[in-house]
């Protein structure tokens, strides 16, 4: 047992305006001390790289503190249990929890979730069966109110979260679902991997048009990752009382300084009055209690080869600022993690 | 009893492009014939002018049937009957009805009701005691899902839907009710007449301050009947789980020749993610099965003395063109309605 670990850390140092830099942030490395009563000490293995960590890094109201300057960036991730002060937990337990961009961390015991390996790997908590998974499932059950029948379309739809959501939605009783994907190789797996009825190739394609081919018969639930045009094109092709499920709005974040302001507002809004439907954002976060649930229904169809997940891990904890901007490039393929090792 | 009645009737001839003129109009002179069986001859006396009928005057797909040209341009109205061949109605029963905007009319007895005049006037049929008032107290009650201490703002809050949103709303235990209103005459009215907790002329003020300033712990309920700044004014001071309610977007129905379309896009509607809060929009029709249980409930209020209303009577038919024009240019104060005779 180590009793002093060199742990490093990514601070964040200055507010970014527009893409996030290298300049952000500070590798630090500091020494860890003990877990005291009730801590664990975790050695992080995959931290979990995602579009909110972009607002997380703006000042002002939000619907989380921002992350303070000098502290370590907030993130979820993943690793094994080095030594514990909790009763819950025992060395080698792999868990997860938000320990932020740093490769290990002390954390209260009670702040862990163990996970079980043997139904998937490490990073899959990450992803299908962590908060993307959650956001996905509630986002389309609850806010979407997915019912029998209904025509889903999906943006980032090879995305953490759009190809849950389309899966979801199948399960549930969709009657067709259409994702939208940038390039051949995503569009490709959205369809032949993932399930969906048909895909748009928004880089390729104008996107009123590929909306109103893939969906002539209107939209009943819109699942927005990104904002932006696509937005524009689901809500000019909204069915009488559909949903606009807000989740982010990833074509923006980078736009200003305030993840509130846009560059481009939807001007299709009023489709909201004609069609008699609604817009709703929603955080995760609200649904924890019932995220055991929710947990459940999901390992159970991945137990069963059910649910398609796709993790896009890159290796290196030096990388994280360079690593974090091909969310917003469209870079990725699946979820992204990095791995902590070379 | 006459069999042969001049009836005079403004025909939609033209589709406006921005503010509807005369000329879109033709005013022809039809004999009415006399009632068949079942139905009902109406001498109309007071007819509705509200900013839907502008949506109405469009080609395309929206929540109503456009008016087709050559037709009697859509209305509600309120009259006397003349004769009657259905066993409910007889000669001299006030009545309301979607009678168009003509003199005369005759009407399945069905589609007609009779309103109680020793209650209210017969132009109170047209407001407070119809659809305007159907339009708040479902807007405000089950769109807006209004809760015992809600904050609440209401633009045109002197008009015929907002004066009476903010009276449901004070009764319904919203703790705070703030209007938006144009110019010192219908502010003051907001405040002494009407019981607004405070009023903000939008003409006077900058709409962000003073929206903060008289909602400075943020808005858990906003009725839009203008769209426009005020909205993103309004967007920007959302308390969690805010609801937005689109009942209306006046200020942006003439800019183009179609209702979807808007010159003022919401900057702001990623507040909706942030607060986790909802944008909305609804038809009052669909709330139809419950109009006598609100009707109910609206009377008695009224009949208390509980219920301000005020209705802005315009006298002469034939002023139709440019009487409606006052709703697009905030030149009403109160209900709209024409009356028939000078």
């Amino acid at each position: 047992m180590t009793d002093a670990i060199e742990n490093r850390q990514f601070r964040l140092v200055r507010r970014p305006k527009g893409m996030p830099q290298r300049h952000d942030f500070e590798l630090a490395t500091e020494t860890l001390g003990e877990a005291r009563d009730g801590e664990v000490r975790v050695a992080i293995e995959y931290i979990s790289l995602d579009p909110a960590m972009r607002g997380w890094m703006n000042a002002g109201k939000s619907y989380i503190k921002p992350v303070g300057l000098g502290e370590v960036m907030r993130a979820g991730a993943a690793g094994k249990v080095i030594d514990s002060k909790h009763p819950d937990f025992a060395a080698g337990d792999p868990v997860s929890g938000n320990f932020g961009v740093q490769t290990h961390a002390v954390v209260p015991g009670d702040e862990l979730r163990k996970v079980d390996t043997a139904l998937a790997d490490l990073p899959v908590y990450l992803g299908a069966l962590g908060m993307p998974g959650m956001t996905a499932y509630f986002g389309t059950l609850e806010v979407g109110a997915l019912a029998e029948g209904d025509v889903v379309l999906v943006s980032a739809a090879s995305g953490a979260v759009g190809a849950l959501v389309g899966q979801i939605a199948k399960k549930k009783g969709a009657s067709r679902v259409v994702g939208l994907a940038g390039g051949p190789e995503k569009c490709a797996y959205v369809v032949d991997q993932l399930g969906f009825d048909a895909v748009i190739d928004y880089k390729a394609e104008e996107i009123n048009d590929a909306v109103r081919r893939e969906c002539p018969d209107g939209i009943d639930v819109y699942f927005d990752n990104v904002g932006g045009e696509i937005l524009d094109a689901a809500l000019a092709n909204l069915r009488l009382h559909a949903r606009v499920v807000i989740c982010g709005a990833i074509s923006q974040y980078n736009v200003t300084g305030n993840v509130g302001d846009t560059a481009y507002a939807p001007q299709n809004y009023l489709s909201l009055l004609i069609n008699r439907a609604r817009m709703e954002g929603f955080i995760v976060f609200d649904f924890a209690d019932r995220y055991p649930q929710a947990a459940r229904e999901m390992a159970d169809w991945l137990a069963a080869g059910d649910l398609k997940h796709r993790e896009d891990i890159v290796e290196g904890f030096d990388t994280f600022p360079e690593t974090l901007l091909k969310l917003f490039t469209g870079g990725n393929f699946g979820k992204l993690v990095l791995a902590v090792e070379d």
